[in-house]
């Protein structure tokens, strides 16, 4: 078994909050994330995928291909989005890192088992001081 | 003459326009940027400032009195904000990275100033493929 | 399942010794580390804890909290402080990296079982070139 | 347990293709990875051993130690070489990141076990965007 | 005067050495780097530019535009490609940092005055321990 | 012209602090820096160098010899050293990241001048936030 990570990178907009709590609530459990004019962040979103080597290509998988189907499903419709209000995967949850790896990994796990391998790790990094990992349960 | 440069982070939102252009116009030359939904970024800003050491202290200038020079006039202002709508200092300006380091700049230089020392450089981090210094004209 | 990493800094001095050992022995086990008049480090401290998401909040648990209490009981405590003289949880041990990722295990497992979830891995980064991780046990 | 980690840097060639297809099979394949004139990157490698803190130093293992391993097993051969020609822990496999990994977790294997601690993880980074990681089975 | 950063990133593989040179000679002044069988790098390609800000757009100069000269006439030039023999603006000349620089700037330098404004820097990081600057003269 | 960058690393102790000041007062200017038990960073220590390309090598200056240079007049007298009272060339002077930087540059500029070329800029990194750089004057 070998584990291939693939990184990616893309910036977004968003607002911490909910929508049935006050301002005030939402600033006191969200502090500055809770602002109504929204922020964003440059984000990074590695893939870690599981396999074996293919002897035929001594790949795990084509890289070129992995970072195609990230491009497509992720970053090209989150990119300079607002992920509270233009991104589907998004659409109804609250715009934290915890959800988003969930949601990346939901979006591309199907993918990923149609190239016969396995989806191992989802991470997705906000600032230099925080990061959340995924591992699909 | 030495050069002692501090670095602060913040994120932020912003949209690149102008009102007085369409949407159509406005995509044209700004690309995804002008996505009106706004996205953010994690800035990165230096603030290189230029002086004789002090012999009294080894220092060209404290460095904590230059931080907090830095977090009172940019960082706390800025910081988890939306650029284009609550931001003082970018009021009325496109909200570019070449227009955020020149105001930084004017924000800065009177306060480094005053320490006895001159304002040198400041640097703009947007993305890590792209940023901007301005070095006061 | 998921796992949210926060990264915390502090600089610290310290000497790799035993005291029951001769300079000589000292040297020869520690090389340069057992230099008598001490150096130091700029540490990168990270702490990954595991939880399920808070569907209230859509966090793990509050950045802010889990920075709070790694700033009070370790960042406070060390940074800028000798590790073999003046850190607490240090003492009597030999000032390897090894035991300081034991000791911060030590020290932030209690107060992270406090927030109702759990914590997964010490990781300190001693320079760009090595690092201890200690999943507690 | 301990997990501790070394990093060390090379710089190689190679090329990404296989003897028995013709240039377009290569190209198709590996892409830009098969230019017959050959490429390369600098790689970083880093180990990961795991072991319990021998009490007398501290130290999981001397990182010294562990360092002139990977120095003179695997550096040593593999720095400014062309992998698909020059490196005999390459020889007669297609010079991916994944065979890569695989050889040098060969390679270093049996001499980890001889300082009593095992080996737990090979990672090779080829790029800033993509790397492998290598757990021996 | 505002300056504009742009980074771009590419592998490739180069010797170096002189033909008119035996390898005795070359080994002894290129060390590792004259192995015949080349070996390569992932290099760091940043281009500063110089101009005034376009108070239409507050830019610069459009950093895709930038983006684009940089790759067409750089990167799918050089990229995965040997920088001794398949790369039309070094041919002929010793493929060090310093001609990488030089030739890099001849390249760029009409297509970014035809923009307005003026190529500053040439910035070529060869590892993460060294890198060259070209101003031009 | 070419600048030429050849960066090393170094971790070193220190204290800030004046012998004919109080504790108090030392405390005051110094912060935690004049912690008496004295602490340490990894410094890194980037030389930047001037010159022509020599035609017959196509380089500026032969990168080994460089930081052999570096290596033999300032890493080996300050690595894992106490710069207060181990470093000759800091002797007598307050151990800040300025003095240090006109320190390196007095050592090395000798050396430098004898391979021909300029001494342009020393640069000191104390942590991820602060640097001095030094041009000679």
């Amino acid at each position: 078994m070998l584990y291939l990570t693939r990184r990616e990178t893309f910036n977004a907009g968003h607002r911490l909050f909910k929508q049935e709590w006050t301002d005030e609530k939402n600033l006191q459990v969200y502090g500055k994330c809770s602002n109504p004019h929204g922020h964003g962040h440059n984000y990074i979103l590695t893939v870690t995928v599981k396999g074996k080597i293919n002897p035929e290509t001594g790949f795990v998988v084509n890289l070129k291909t992995l970072s195609n189907i990230i491009k497509e499903y992720i970053i090209e419709k989150i990119d300079h989005m607002n992920m509270n209000t233009q991104v589907d995967f998004m659409k109804g949850k609250i715009a934290s890192t915890e959800n988003l790896a969930i949601a990346a990994w939901e979006v591309l796990d199907p993918h990923i088992r149609l190239l016969g391998i396995e989806l191992h790790c989802v991470k997705i990094v906000e600032t230099e001081n925080n990061y959340v990992e995924y591992y699909g349960n």
